[in-house]
């Protein structure tokens, strides 16, 4: 299946069977996450992958009773960088010298320059920074899971600071930002699954200069 | 192309060659970002497509002079909405009356939370949620140029305010968010062209719960 077929097939699921994706596909939805690109390359967010169905039953009241949440297969929770500390910046820098066998001497340049950035920016301007980077990730995943025949539900709408006190996120210095359902449509009970996708046109959506 | 591998081949390009993405190609970029799922389906941005060489030479100083911009085939600007105006939502309800020809009666109801919803929200908090889901839609445009063998490379650090002027957008109620050049890498100019690629391992990125 191609891209846009795999787009269109797609939808914001409601109602999952439960049933689990196998190892395998749920590897290749993590393994697009990972390879998104981010802003100066730094990732700031991690992902918390949901499993585990008591957990998911235990989380539900605190995503709004979202319907899709106790048949999900995995759920993911999107959790950007609270504040961009030196330490990441280090861990950042000794990546890239691990991978790219990079100069030292080269990298303690770009160490400073991403010190002297995140100094200079406010608190709240660097959480937004990280938020957005999240976003493309989610992006990237839910293209990865139509690919992979996989549905997925992007989720907004949930007690992120329940959520955040539950998966004990502050004490990582993260916090969550938004939620992808995983796992397979339950047809005979999603309403929503014989609906035509509703979008703009392309001259509602693109203006050419 | 699978999308892993796909993912594996693109990287920031920083030099593009100048050659132009054959139309088909940038339709189905273009596709895919339509395709985009948003926060309650209203898809509150708007993506302007640049391909004019004379507007992208004149553009690259509000885009702080990022060498990818003189030869980029496309300049995508994602210009999220700067307020969800009663308009929107009724455009947006008009649109599914016309695709789904959903009775009015339910379509009411719908409009009418909607317009609850965005009353009950600080001006602030509605254009975050609208830069939340440009970005989505850049994190699937990216993925859509890969799969297409077109390097796609994602900015910020651009002067807002000026691109904005410059492309009228505050009297359209938008304001730029995140841009995307178009190309093809220019291998032979192109420092980062062989550089490996520095992503976080699993262990890093991911936590399973």
């Amino acid at each position: 299946m191609d891209l846009l077929e795999a787009l269109r097939w797609r939808y914001a699921t409601k109602r999952m069977t439960g049933e689990k994706i196998p190892q395998e596909k749920a590897g290749r939805i993590l393994e697009a996450i990972r390879l998104t690109p981010s802003s100066m390359g730094l990732q700031p967010y991690s992902v918390v992958v949901i499993e585990n169905r008591d957990v998911l039953n235990e989380l539900q009241p605190v995503i709004n009773n979202q319907p899709q949440i106790p048949n999900a297969s995995h759920l993911l929770v999107f959790a950007a960088w609270t504040t961009v500390s030196d330490k990441r910046i280090e861990e950042y820098i000794n990546t890239i010298h691990a991978i790219r066998g990079t100069v030292r001497e080269d990298l303690n340049k770009q160490k400073e320059r991403l010190k002297s950035w995140s100094t200079r920016q406010s608190r709240e301007k660097l959480q937004r920074w990280a938020e957005d980077q999240a976003f493309i990730a989610l992006g990237i995943a839910v293209t990865a899971a139509a690919l992979e025949q996989v549905d997925a539900t992007p989720m907004g709408g949930f007690d992120a600071q329940a959520l955040d006190k539950y998966l004990n996120l502050p004490e990582k210095d993260l916090h969550s930002v938004v939620l992808l359902a995983l796992g397979y449509r339950d047809e005979a009970n999603d309403y929503l699954v014989n609906q035509k996708k509703v979008r703009k046109n392309n001259g509602q959506l693109f203006e050419t200069v």
